[in-house]
């Protein structure tokens, strides 16, 4: 017979499934990217509602903007998710759903705007960092870690990151109370050994702290979903998806592809597919994102994505050339 | 300093390359599954120039189907490729870029329609086969190796395959004198580890045989690049790619993301995206291919996508709960 050859890596089978996997979907924080996060309500409620039937864990609502760096005239309700605007969606939340918002270092109030677990309906704050701000993030996780909330570290924009620089980040991070540490490929960059190796170095700095590690990605060059599936089996256990892939640029790793591969019996797929024939089928006629050649080029290079955006909104999004030519200039 | 554990079951390394992977594009062959091979021969050209302008080492053509199945009439000339229409296109073919065509098990008048290779401008003889249909892919080897060209055998939807059949089937091609085993996920099914695991297989099968492993992609589930590079790791050396990803439903694994991933510097993407800017960008307002919810429905269920392709070419597309709901009834 033949042999098939267990990956000795793999921290699952093909039969059982692991228990210490859970969807967080940002659908409605990575979407709202694209909108300014102008989303009206009856949006948000058909997220939270398909969160909830598909058997999500989390769901991520917005930011906690600051506005007194963005003009609310400028944005969206879910720039800044005030907990009244959360209330008239979820009422208490009486369901088994955990609700998120994301703080950007420096870019939020948290010590005013982030009440106290008690007054809030929220359940997690996860904190967007690049390495620069660990110091500025390490306090917000100290503040929402006192407030009562699991917090998260999202650690962005990792493939422009050092090694040693890398290293210095995880352990103080290790140290901190903070709940999850988030493997972010902000510019789709990463191929899916890189995922694997970066995710054991992850684990290995969390080793016995009781943390766990996340992984965030996006589509840049095809790979979300195969670099989340590749992060996961060899240990990462929170797995940021969007539905239908909804996201900034190129989108996220789908909701719909990931349910397909865990075995849990707790997700279903058939309501995630019915929100996106009824809501996303219909906003696609409005609304942009998914993988194009531009976000291909950004992420093959290592690239924010913001002048393959650029270039997508101009009157010339298929000029691939031009754009290619530019990019290699200016490398 | 962090650790960066090296795959020791990988080929390569990230700064050099491997000189024995080779592209085989098969834009024209499997793009024609989309139109029944109803090319012009502008197309074919554009194609064909931009195969070697991107240092690709093969170029697939199309099918030589038999004229006594295939009424010529119903098909475009691609579906035949005879002589003095690639002639037409290529003339002596005074390029190192190789010609292939492919040839279905059971579908072809091989003794007759593929002539002695001294009269033929085609370098490699492809046969499709399922595995019920080896003993007569062994006979069409035979019959192409005899008349001195290169082969191979494309061991069709293995995801159906037992493995006690796939072990015989491998065994008995070892012995041929076929070049090139090649993995095909028709169904775009197969996950990273299916894959690294099947890859490894024909590799162990092969050992000593001087032959190689190829592999052939769908992205029915957003993996056909994931894919091709997991299995091109572990050391496939035959990559099937087409440009733009184009091919029958979900497509392929596109020709611009792989030489994104390859490091051998006779790559170039350059002519690939300007072959799609002012080929395919046009041509896709007449034909359609690539991901779709259907086609992710027919793969996570490990069948033909048949059934999604005509419920993408009936009135309803985005009627995805209906088709969710027949499969599922019907599994």
């Amino acid at each position: 017979m033949l042999k098939h050859k267990k990956d000795e890596n793999a921290k699952g089978s093909w039969i059982t499934y692991r228990p210490d996997i859970e969807i967080f979907d940002c659908t409605v924080r990575d979407g709202g990217l694209i909108n300014n996060h102008s989303f009206d309500d009856g949006f948000i409620k058909a997220i939270y509602n398909t969160c909830i039937e598909a058997g999500v864990q989390y769901m991520e609502l917005g930011y906690k903007g600051s506005k007194k760096i963005f003009a609310p005239g400028d944005f969206g309700t879910w720039k800044f998710c005030d907990e009244d605007d959360i209330r008239r969606i979820v009422g208490d939340n009486p369901t088994s759903l955990k609700l998120s918002v994301m703080a950007d270092a420096e870019r939020t109030d948290y010590h005013v705007d982030i009440l106290p677990k008690e007054q809030s309906v929220i359940d997690c704050i996860r904190v967007a960092s690049y390495i620069h701000q660990i110091p500025t993030a390490l306090d917000m996780i100290k503040d929402a870690n006192d407030k009562g909330y699991e917090t998260t570290i999202n650690l962005m924009a990792i493939s422009t990151v050092q090694d040693r620089d890398l290293e210095d980040a995880l352990n103080v991070l290790a140290k901190s109370p903070v709940d999850v540490i988030y493997l972010v490929d902000s510019f789709g960059t990463f191929y899916s050994e890189q995922i694997r190796d970066l995710t054991n170095i992850f684990l290995k700095t969390i080793e016995g702290t009781g943390k766990t590690v996340g992984i965030h990605t996006h589509n840049n060059q095809q790979l979300a979903y195969a670099n989340t599936i590749e992060s996961l089996i060899v240990g990462a256990s929170k797995l940021d998806t969007t539905i239908n892939g909804m996201g900034r640029g190129a989108g996220n790793c789908p909701l719909e592809l990931l349910i397909g591969f865990l075995k849990n019996p707790q997700y279903r797929l058939r309501p995630v597919l019915k929100c996106i024939q009824d809501v996303f089928v219909p906003m696609r006629e409005k609304l942009e994102w998914g993988y194009q050649i531009p976000y291909m080029i950004t992420g093959q290079m290592n690239q924010h994505p913001r002048s393959a955006i650029q270039m997508m909104a101009s009157k010339n999004p298929d000029d691939y050339i031009s754009f290619y030519d530019q990019m290699i200039e200016e490398e």
